[in-house]
C-alpha cells in the first residue's frame, strides 16, 4: 500500500511559484499518494493558525506528518506554521540567510519588493503584447507583421496559439501566427506574406498519430481528421520548413512552457517585461 | 556605488520555475546591482562546462562572486556547476535530502517525472480552454455560457481578455469575458444575457486615473480615453456589481497571475489541470 501524505504549498501571496518547485519536488516520490493543496494569500496571524489546525488534522488523518512547502516573509506567519505537527520546507528563506551573508547585507524582509511602477509598465506591455497574439491569431491582420517580434506557422492545431498567447502574455513579446493548410502546404514554397518577414518566422511540427488524436476529439470523422490528411499535412510542412531553412520544433508531448522556453532559446529571443 | 553582482539561473529544462524564485529572492536585496541571466536546458556536461567558464568571467568583471541558482537533476552536471568560482544555492537538491529522510524512500531522481500521458491530456485540456476563452472573448458566442466555469466582466481594458486567457492557459478552465459598454452600463442593472449565470459571473473594476493612462495610450483623444469618461463608467459598473451582488476585484497594480489567482480562490475554483 503505497504511503499517504498530505502536502500544503502555503504563500502570502499567489504560491503559484511554490506551487511549481513543490510539485517538481513531489514528483520525485512516485511511491508516495500525495493529496496536494495550495493555500495562497496566507498573509496574516488569524489565518495561519486556521491553516495549522487544518494541517494538523491531516497528520492525525494519514497517519504521517504533512509537508508544508511555504514561501513567506513575515517571521510571525512562519513562526506559527513552524510550530504545526509537520515538516516544513521553506523554499524561500531557506536561501535568504546564506545570501545575507555572501552579499553582506540585510535583506529587505518586504512582501511583494517587485511591485510598484515597474509593474505597472509589465502589465501594460503585457496586455498589449496579448491584444496584438488575439488581432493576428490565425493569419489575421498580416498587414502587422512588421511589428512582429516572431511570427509561428504550422498546420492547424499543431500548438500555434496557445503557444502565440503564453509568449506575449508572460514575456510581453508580439506573436503572431500563420496556419499553414491546403494550398499553401502543396505548392511548397513558404507562403508569400511570410517571405518578406522570414528571419522572424519559426515552425511547429508534431507527430501525425499526435495530430490525429488532437483533432478528433473535436472533429471526429471529417477529412480534416484522418489519419491520411493528418500524415500528409505534417510532411508537407516540414518539408516546407527545411527547404525554405526555417528553424522548426516537434511539439509532440512537450508543454506550452516548454515549447515557448525552446523557442526563445533557439530564435535568441529576450522577454520584454521582466519578473 | 551599487554591489554589483552577476546572477544566473540554470536549469536542465525550462527554469521558468527557478527564475521565478530566484527573482523574488533577488528582490530582496534591492541594494544590489544585480545582471540576471536565464540558461536554461542544461543538460550534458559539454554545456555544463562553457557555462562554468562564462560564470567564472562574470566573477571576475564584477569582482564579486557570480550567484547561480540551479535545478539540475544530474549530479554530474551539477557537480560541474559547484566547482566554479561562484556561490550556488540549490533550489532543488536542497530539500530533497530532507524529504528523502521524511519519506524514507530514494528519489527518483529524473528529469521530466511529470510528463507523459498526464501531460498530453492536460495539454488536450488546456488548448481546448484557450480556444473556448478566444471563441467567447468580449461577448462572443454567449450561447456557450453554459460550458463556461467563470465570465469575467467589466469596463473596456479593466483586464479581461489577459486574465481569461491566462486562466485558460495555465489552469484549464473555461473562461469567457462579456464587456460592459455604454447602454448596458447606463441601464444600472446586469446585462440580461449575464443573469442567468450570475453564479459564474466575476467583475473586474481599476482606478479610473489607471483606466485612463491604458486607453491613452492607445486611443488618445477620443471620447473613450477621456477623464470623464473613465470616471463615470467604472462607477456605473462597480454600483452595477453591489447591486446586483456579483464579487469584483479592483485590478490596479496587480499583475495577471495575481488576478487570476485571487479570483480561483474567491471563487473557489480548482484548476482542472495539474502541474
Amino acid at each position: 500500500m503505497k504511503q499517504e501524505r498530505y502536502a500544503y504549498i502555503v504563500s502570502d501571496r499567489t504560491g503559484l511559484t511554490a506551487e511549481a518547485m513543490a510539485q517538481s519536488l513531489l514528483t520525485q516520490f512516485p511511491e508516495v499518494n500525495f493529496h496536494t493543496r495550495l493555500i495562497p494569500f496566507i498573509d496574516d496571524e488569524a489565518k495561519a493558525q486556521s491553516l495549522l489546525s487544518e494541517i494538523n488534522e491531516s497528520t492525525n488523518k494519514a497517519g504521517n506528518k504533512s509537508l508544508v512547502f511555504v514561501t513567506l516573509i513575515d517571521d510571525n506567519i512562519r513562526n506559527i506554521i513552524n510550530t504545526g505537527n509537520c515538516v516544513v520546507y521553506d523554499l524561500f528563506d531557506t536561501f535568504i540567510g546564506p545570501m545575507e551573508r555572501e552579499l553582506d547585507l540585510h535583506s529587505s524582509h518586504t512582501v511583494g519588493q517587485s511591485h510598484g511602477v515597474k509593474d505597472t509598465n509589465a502589465y501594460t506591455s503585457r496586455m498589449a503584447a496579448v491584444h496584438f497574439a488575439m488581432q493576428t491569431d490565425d493569419g489575421m491582420d498580416t498587414s502587422h507583421y512588421n511589428r512582429s517580434d516572431l511570427i509561428i506557422t504550422g498546420v492547424s492545431r499543431s500548438g500555434k496559439t496557445p503557444t502565440s498567447l503564453y509568449l506575449s502574455l508572460h514575456f510581453g513579446l508580439f506573436v503572431s501566427n500563420y496556419p499553414l493548410t491546403g494550398e499553401e502546404l502543396e505548392r511548397k514554397r513558404l507562403p508569400e506574406v511570410l517571405i518578406e518577414y522570414r528571419e522572424k518566422v519559426f515552425g511547429l511540427t508534431i507527430d501525425p498519430l499526435r495530430l490525429l488524436q488532437i483533432r478528433q476529439e473535436r472533429y471526429r470523422g471529417k477529412t480534416y481528421s484522418s489519419a491520411q490528411t493528418c500524415q500528409t499535412e505534417v510532411a508537407q510542412a516540414e518539408n516546407m520548413f527545411r527547404v525554405a531553412r526555417i528553424p522548426y520544433l516537434n511539439t509532440t508531448r512537450m508543454s506550452v512552457e516548454e515549447i515557448g522556453a525552446t523557442i526563445l532559446h533557439r530564435a535568441g529571443l529576450r522577454r520584454r517585461v521582466q519578473l
